[in-house]
């Protein structure tokens, strides 16, 4: 190599690793960033979730939730902080009821550290007097990256099903 | 300048523009997208949307919504077209009954194209009897860039109050 060219050899070397830095430092560039299978993990992280709630463990089922997340409950005032998300959880995966549900639409964004699911659930449970009640309806979750794991940060949901 | 230097700055010059080519080519790099910026242009888009409907003009208010939206109403199915969705809002802003929402929480992915609000709403109609019924209640919106504007894709709200 012509010992005048090292200089440029340098300094292309430095614009590698600036890119390479500028890619990890924000997790943006198309480069670093695989939507395909980040909304594949996404989709894959949901799925886990409900498995999570179907065996009824509630711990692993709240640890889905980021811990600035909302749950956005119909009928009752939004849950703002885990406490009150994990109250949520324990009537949901109460002793007699059941749920499920499953992601349809996906999407995250280009620098994927956000994104949204939105699928259909089913549960059952008991009414007070002890009648079995299903129900049926939709849910929209908007998803962060954190710490390189899938977090839940806002979790809505409603029945399909016309007021009783 | 030191002659010999100038194949490092011609290097450090390269850099600063793959650089920037970097950041137009994939809209993600925090050298072209402003979070802050998106972050009150969504919000002014999600309140410009709430005055629309408080003027109840159905074709600025529907316009808010994404060509492939969709509007996840409590108690009711998924609306998942255009002609859906608008039978929601004309039902919404039918004589008597009046709309207003105000987000509180609102963020956009670091690419700039993908973002989410969330907030409160109230309402008021006449029940079947003429009774005029208030309600108050929460909201997760989704919403995506489309032609440089904000356009909501998910929306999904429900009460506060206890079931009646």
């Amino acid at each position: 190599m012509n010992p005048r060219m090292i200089p440029l050899a340098l300094g292309l070397l430095l614009m590698t690793g600036a890119s390479v830095a500028h890619g990890q430092g924000t997790g943006s560039g198309k480069a670093t960033v695989d939507r395909t299978k980040e909304e594949a993990a996404l989709r894959a992280a949901d799925l886990a979730w409900a498995a999570a709630a179907g065996r009824k463990d509630l711990d692993a089922t709240v640890a889905f939730m980021a811990a600035d997340g909302e749950t956005l409950p119909p009928n009752g005032p939004a849950a703002k902080d885990p406490a009150a998300i994990r109250k949520i959880w324990a009537d949901t995966l109460a002793p007699g009821s059941s749920v499920d549900w499953k992601p349809v639409r996906v999407q995250v964004a280009a620098s994927g550290e956000l994104g949204f699911a939105s699928g259909t659930y089913t549960t059952s449970s008991n009414d007070s007097s002890g009648k079995p009640v299903n129900d049926r309806g939709k849910y929209l979750e908007v998803w962060k990256k954190v710490d390189g794991n899938w977090k839940c940060l806002m979790d809505m949901f409603s029945s399909d099903l016309p007021l009783p």
